[in-house]
């Protein structure tokens, strides 16, 4: 299979460092990955993302979303571009999502049946369907190192019975999902990778890998039921899905817990769709390898940047949504989120975060900052893009480092 | 003063090499200054502007908006930060126009005296009056390296009497702008420039300097005149302004030759607000040290890239305003308007440029370039316009290497 992860030292509190090798090369974990909704990473060049962060190495993987792309340039596009790698020029690792959550998020008049969920576009209002093994199809042509089973994502709050059989859903499409996964891997648009000089070059198997989700929504039981059944199954690595979707942040945290008990050990252990730099770093340290969200990118197009907390520092300027506050109440932040477009910064001549080496920090003060955010300047979005993603990163780097200690 | 102009070789169609020494460092011409509207040129981060161009020599000098920077953040702000240089992190020389061109293009409500303008922010509607010693002395906040002349820009067509009348205002105000820089140049917020290891260093004087405007109109006599009053006056250099207005192209470059024939050959004679590439490389060709336009990037923020003509090719795609198709009308291009967002690229796997090595045509494809301005991606704007000044620099090193032959 393209997909070798070695596990090295693992703390008491379960946090590991480990190595993810793919065919387009290896990922040092636990790692969080940029988002690229369609095929970029919004605002920021990929020269960029190469070298992003204060070690250096940038981001090792990224993620883009199979629903966007599939409305848009569309997969036979990017298959017959080569794949997405080689469509936006990303020669690094990259994953797939399954195309549900957006389609459940994001599209109209969906009709959800056993066979699949039909669906109209944000877009223009078309007519789409997607099943499991459409999405299987749609994420081979587009051809990133990791693609993730079809599920189903249950609104929320929902019951325990109608979490329960949303639940049974998602595992007979997880099933349909790798049956047709198998029949077609090798349909991969980029056969012919060359071989580089990490370890990604000693994969059995230098195709894609396939990940399956764990749902259960808020329930213990279900999410212990549902990580039975999906390891059951047997996947290259393992998701938790459906979370961060307005729950407090004690209730995700105690599901990933109760999860993560299930998951094996030796395979990659994915959270998606989290979170505030607090939470990376706490499910990090509980022994979640890899997650993705877009509040980084978000965040910064809204003018709200992150910078390190100064000892007893408490004050949040941010003004995101209820869920997000709820979500990031109750904890004493690692991170403060400062709103750049408050009077207070237009004659700040300090950076971001003095403690930050990222480029913007180098370079540009607050002041300039808050200039180009309130003259609405394109400029704008793509520095505080780059300074929120290497805060991630630098996050990421900082808590591998304590957990190889 | 605080310039120095070393004359080079010059061509038998006027054209000339010279340098360019100012206190913030040294620039080759002819060259083309990139335009910084907000303190920033829009879309593009300084690291990529200090590299841009196949000599990797970047943009030398660049242009900021007085009326912009006037209105937000306020010259006060900005000279509390040490001068636009300091404000916007660049190190290298800056030319500031007089904030005139925007009052009369793009604020409501003027009422002109021979005092000055009255006029309203198109921001806000608030009402603010601009005379030439309030224009030096908002410049001399900003800090750039060369301050330009308050002068008024005739509206277009207009007849012989009201451009000689509007003329006869842009004199006087000249004289004004002369005496209030002369006796306020000490103020300029950078004092303390460190000494750089170029020509700059061996200034006399390293505060700014002042160039004037001829005006005229359509009008060749006026033309004359008005370069004969305003070279009398003496200033650093020499900017031809009032053109690219809309007139027919053949019109411009009558009225630039006629004017250069008046203005001395040993100081720099700069065209404001000009143009397509062919337009840069001829008035280059005839003697115009230094030009400057908006076309690169905003083009590239609508989607139009520039490319090199293959031989005998024609066809155009740009679809601009009226007034532009108007000014490009006739001559034979050197250079192609491919617009980006036509179905025929989303396919075409080749770079904007086969023959470019600027960043973008080194790794991305038409196909992604239109997918990334169809989906409406931030980074299309970036792309383009990091390409499209690419393209600009590369016409003025041309230019350059074949004026030193």
């Amino acid at each position: 299979m393209g997909l070798k992860f070695e596990v090295g030292a693992t703390a008491q509190s379960g946090g590991r460092r480990a190595a993810l090798h793919l065919p387009h090369g290896s990922v040092e974990t636990p790692v969080f990955m940029p988002v690229g909704t369609a095929a970029t990473v919004k605002a920021v060049q990929q020269e960029t993302l190469e070298r992003i962060g204060t070690d250096g190495a940038g981001a090792e993987i990224i993620l883009a979303n199979t629903y966007h792309l599939y409305l848009r340039p569309g997969h036979e596009l990017v298959r017959r571009a080569g794949g997405v790698h080689r469509f936006m020029s990303w020669r690094r690792p990259m994953l797939t999502d399954s195309g549900g959550f957006q389609v459940f998020s994001l599209s109209k008049l969906r009709k959800v049946t056993d066979d699949g969920v039909e669906f109209r576009s944000h877009l223009d209002g078309s007519k789409h369907f997607f099943s499991p093994e459409h999405s299987m199809e749609v994420q081979i042509a587009l051809g990133a190192d990791v693609m993730m089973a079809f599920d189903e994502c249950v609104e929320t709050p929902a019951t325990w019975q109608r979490t329960r059989d949303s639940m049974a859903l998602t595992h007979a499409w997880a099933a349909r999902s790798k049956a047709y996964f198998e029949a077609h891997r090798h349909e991969v648009p980029w056969t012919a990778v060359p071989n580089t000089s990490d370890k990604s070059a000693l994969l059995d198997d230098r195709t894609q890998c396939l990940f399956g989700i764990v749902q259960g929504g808020m329930y213990a039981d279900l999410r212990r039921e549902s990580a039975e059944r999906i390891v059951e199954m047997g996947f290259n690595g393992y998701a938790i899905g459906g979370l961060a979707v307005g729950e407090p942040r004690e209730i995700t945290r105690e599901m990933i817990a109760r999860t993560l008990e299930i998951l094996p050990k030796d395979k990659p252990r994915y959270v998606m769709g989290v979170g505030y730099p607090d939470e990376i770093e706490q499910y990090a340290r509980m022994g979640v390898d890899m997650m993705d969200c877009v509040l980084p990118t978000r965040a910064a197009r809204h003018g709200l940047l992150f910078r390190r907390a100064l000892p007893g520092e408490r004050q949040d300027e941010g003004e995101l949504t209820d869920q997000e506050n709820t979500a990031a109440s109750g904890a004493t932040p690692s991170a403060i989120r400062m709103n750049i477009k408050r009077v207070e910064y237009a004659e700040d001549q300090r950076p971001i975060d003095p403690a930050c080496v990222c480029p913007v920090c180098q370079r540009y003060t607050r002041a300039y900052l808050r200039h180009l955010f309130v003259s609405k300047e394109p400029l704008a979005a793509t520095l505080n893009s780059i300074h929120n993603l290497a805060f991630y990163l630098d996050t990421m780097q900082r808590v591998r480092s304590s957990l190889a200690e």
